[in-house]
């Protein structure tokens, strides 16, 4: 599998041709990620990403597979870097409340950033026809989401929050703050991150965590 | 504008044909609904739809003017039903916090009938190329958001929830309960029911409702 390292970054015993053509590789992973966030999947052909990227067909063919290698090699890239963030934010406190704030505030962040990923990682159920494929990224969304599992269950240990099923308080959570950058207009007072904020603080403060609403 | 009343009920004064008409549009349209739910929009063609009411194409063309219309008219179609159902779900109690709690399960219970429109409605805001479409069945959307923002806004100003923003409350309510049908598998041991119910208690609860966990 693709991804196991981050974006243009070599192997170090590669040689130049392979450095060059992981380059191209992420080069047109980037073009199609814009694409697909604008057009959907169904509304974008390879065509269209061979054009945007300046390859003939053949010479993308040569680098993807077909176009749900490309798609499934965008969505488990970001959706690897995601996991890498929200992880390293978690770190960053030894508290288990403050640690799912910071699981949160990272997701957002990245939501912030990266509309497209977001775009795009919505339609991935719906898109990914293959099997092996689809459960290679949903295998990457549940490493996802059980680190947040892990970090609630672990405060009800702790008597910091009241006990629940922490699956159904990590869908509560990811689902609203997913669905964020669906309405929230860009530019406007509030960011992803401030919206995702609140939401957690809301659900934390009802698992009777002692917060101040913001 | 199409949908003023429920399905199958012909106006009074209409005749013989115009009441058949209108019975076979229903027709039409439940057809319509299930193979979108199943296939998507961009994946049912007016063909398919055609083919599975046994009509010609022209003849659903005398019907909707094309697939987008239709598509429109079962969205439009579901979004009043919903609505219908959680005012009265609403006005079955005169408690601030009791209105809340009946609203959502009143809108999960429809989830556990309809996933046909569940499916479809996720679809709407990707499939509605037409603007004055789209503006119609946003319209019904904001409507049922606004049902909700109000008994949020109520419940606050009767002090029986802490001051909160309503419209971001609705979203966080509505984000979450609205993604259960992805996720949960028909037939366990919960209902969409069940998980929404548990959704809205820990939100009502993190606004200082005094609700116990179920």
């Amino acid at each position: 599998m693709t991804g196991d390292r981050s974006i243009g970054e070599a192997a170090p015993e590669a040689d130049q041709s392979t450095r060059k053509g992981r380059g191209r590789r992420e080069q047109i992973a980037t073009i199609a990620s814009g694409l697909f966030a604008r057009n959907g999947f169904d509304g974008t052909s390879i065509r269209d990403i061979a054009e945007a990227a300046g390859l003939t067909k053949p010479a993308l063919y040569y680098h993807f597979q077909d176009k749900e290698a490309l798609f499934e090699h965008v969505v488990a890239e970001r959706m690897g870097l995601l996991i890498a963030c929200v992880r390293k934010a978690a770190e960053g406190s030894d508290d288990p409340i403050e640690k799912i704030r910071r699981f949160i505030a990272g997701h957002a962040r990245r939501m912030d950033r990266e509309r497209d990923a977001w775009m795009i990682s919505r339609q991935s159920f719906l898109s990914l026809s293959d099997e092996a494929r689809r459960k290679r990224v949903n295998g990457l969304r549940d490493e996802f989401e059980h680190i947040l599992r892990d970090l609630l269950a672990g405060a009800m240990q702790a008597k910091r929050l009241d006990h629940a099923d922490p699956a159904i308080v990590a869908r509560l959570m990811l689902s609203s703050v997913n669905d964020v950058p669906r309405w929230l207009k860009p530019g406007g007072d509030l960011t992803a991150g401030d919206v995702a904020r609140t939401y957690g603080d809301i659900v934390l403060r009802g698992l009777g965590a002692e917060i101040p609403l913001r």
